[in-house]
């Protein structure tokens, strides 16, 4: 398996990235291959003393930043490791293709150079959603289509299935849909279109959920549309930040206090793990004809290190594969309808 | 000044509405009265001990549970608290209606028997977004409107900023627009066309805002559809009680743990209380003819005693009647697209 991974993207390029893709290389046995600026990356992989034998370094000339217009960026940059590293996908000289650059230009880049899968409407960005102190569910989406129809809703629920149960390994994963309220007749003219939809599929739909309840795990797939997906991913990740800064102001208050918070230290530290699980694993883009993950732009080695062993069932599990086959299914609903 | 509080509504009814309106009349002077099944509320009065000189009983022999279809029973139960309170304000026997109960009965009965006011498409139901340590938001709108046109968000942008100025005192409020990026060019096609509406106004417009910068209280005045703000108020208290709980989960975890707990008492306490922020001071239902506040569904007596003193300048400020001056400057903007 040759895992290809995108040493330009991020906060944090190329140091993180490279010491993230040395600590993978240490456990596993898959070609790891890094695409950017050879120079840099090797200058980098020299410093950490990570010219180990499964990493390899692929030339990528130019990158793409996040300031730049996605879809001009990715038609004109040929030579930026995105658009390299997806070709290589796209061609088989990779499996599977990681980046923590930027999103749109990794979107662009996945619809107009690996393609959607026939039958698919809107491929999802599908992206871990922490449960502190229980196992994470799957959002889709989480910003990919900020405007959907029930058809995508219903993709969504079945594309985060299949990667639900076969690279997190969750057995019959148990599918929510975001709605304003879980009584009957509550929602919008989308939700409840695509309540209809979802509930007549093999799915293990438990009906609509509310955002409430996501923190505790309520389901292991949360379906929603692109805008609702991101405003939920973000405020999370933005109650997170600030319960931790709180809790580092106040704990700081007195002499009390301080040592109150020592006493407690290991255990702080285990809720500020936990708050960071989001950056860990990636968020596939299914629903295109092949396998990329994109990772948080703030991702540290660990982040990366994590994303390349999720990436590994991924590839093994067939994920893409299994996706074009549902589309029959899927098919089959919607012209019922 | 007559504040009518529904005696009936909520989790804790009426023991701790009571309880709430006691609290208040030792601290104010205006008229307090309750409304709900006297005998029930006159012997929760006595039981407690608050048959003070300001606090009236008003009977109304009906009550509106949360399991009921709303339009129905606002229609039907004609001697309902609710329906028999807010009729109560229409007919200028109280000046401002508080329930906890069922929010579907409570929008459907603003809308049927205070009605809108001319030139408002679409009141809004306004909540108090808590900031941790420091000025909340207000949230419009959070559920009355689950689909919107972007008049709508422009309305509640103007509306919401009358409340945070009027009732909240915030000078000169500045509103934000949920969006999903702050980059020009993001969103939807309603978020596209609401942030040129705002834009033209006289509103201290910042822009867009992402749901992540919500919990550090980046703007004054959050607009967004009522399914977005719906899932926004609900996430962050999910996210809240769910910090709560982990924080204890794992400060009971073994002796040492427990002991820094101690030492942190006061300042744990603190956080919790500023998490119940969402709590108090009511959502305004802004918009209809008559001023009407809903409290959360578990207010316990300090959350109505809040609402009830938040409710005292919603009157003396004219809320209502400023925002029906301000419909002709929205329809200005509106014609001039």
């Amino acid at each position: 398996m040759r895992i290809l991974i995108d040493g330009m993207g991020g906060d944090n390029a190329p140091e993180e990235i490279v010491a993230g893709v040395i600590d993978a290389a240490k456990e596993i046995d898959e070609e790891l291959l890094i695409i950017g600026k050879k120079e840099e990356i090797t200058a980098c992989l020299d410093k950490q003393g990570g010219n180990g034998k499964n990493i390899e370094v692929i030339d990528a000339s130019m990158t793409i930043t996040n300031d730049e217009a996605p879809v001009k960026a990715v038609r004109t940059k040929k030579d930026s490791s995105i658009v390299k590293g997806l070709n290589m996908v796209k061609n088989g000289e990779a499996d599977v293709f990681l980046s923590a650059g930027s999103t749109g230009a990794l979107l662009a880049g996945g619809l107009f150079i690996l393609g959607r899968i026939q039958g698919i409407d809107r491929p999802t960005l599908a992206t871990i959603y922490p449960v502190i102190g229980g196992q994470p569910s799957l959002l889709v989406d989480t910003g990919a289509n900020a405007e959907c129809k029930p058809d995508n809703l219903f993709e969504f629920a079945t594309m985060g299935s299949i990667y639900m149960e076969k690279v997190i390994g969750r057995k019959n994963p148990t599918v929510g849909l975001v709605n304003n309220g879980t009584e009957e007749g509550k929602g919008t003219t989308l939700t409840k279109a695509a309540y209809e939809l979802i509930e007549k599929s093999n799915l293990n739909f438990i009906g609509s959920v509310e955002a409430r309840d996501l923190p505790d795990g309520i389901c292991d797939v949360i379906v929603t549309d692109g805008f609702t997906g991101n405003a939920i991913i973000k405020l999370t990740e933005g109650m997170g930040l600030m319960v931790l800064r709180e809790m580092k102001r106040r704990f700081l208050a007195d002499t009390r206090s301080k040592l109150g918070a020592v006493l407690l230290k290991k255990q702080l530290m285990g809720i500020k793990r936990e708050f960071n699980y989001a950056e860990y694993g990636g968020a596939p883009f299914l629903g295109v004809k092949g396998a990329m993950l994109k990772m948080h732009g703030s991702s540290d080695a660990l982040a990366v290190k994590q994303t390349i062993i999720k990436a590994i069932p991924y590839v093994r599990e067939k994920v893409v594969d299994t996706i074009q086959n549902s589309v029959l299914e899927i098919e089959e609903i919607l012209i019922s309808e």
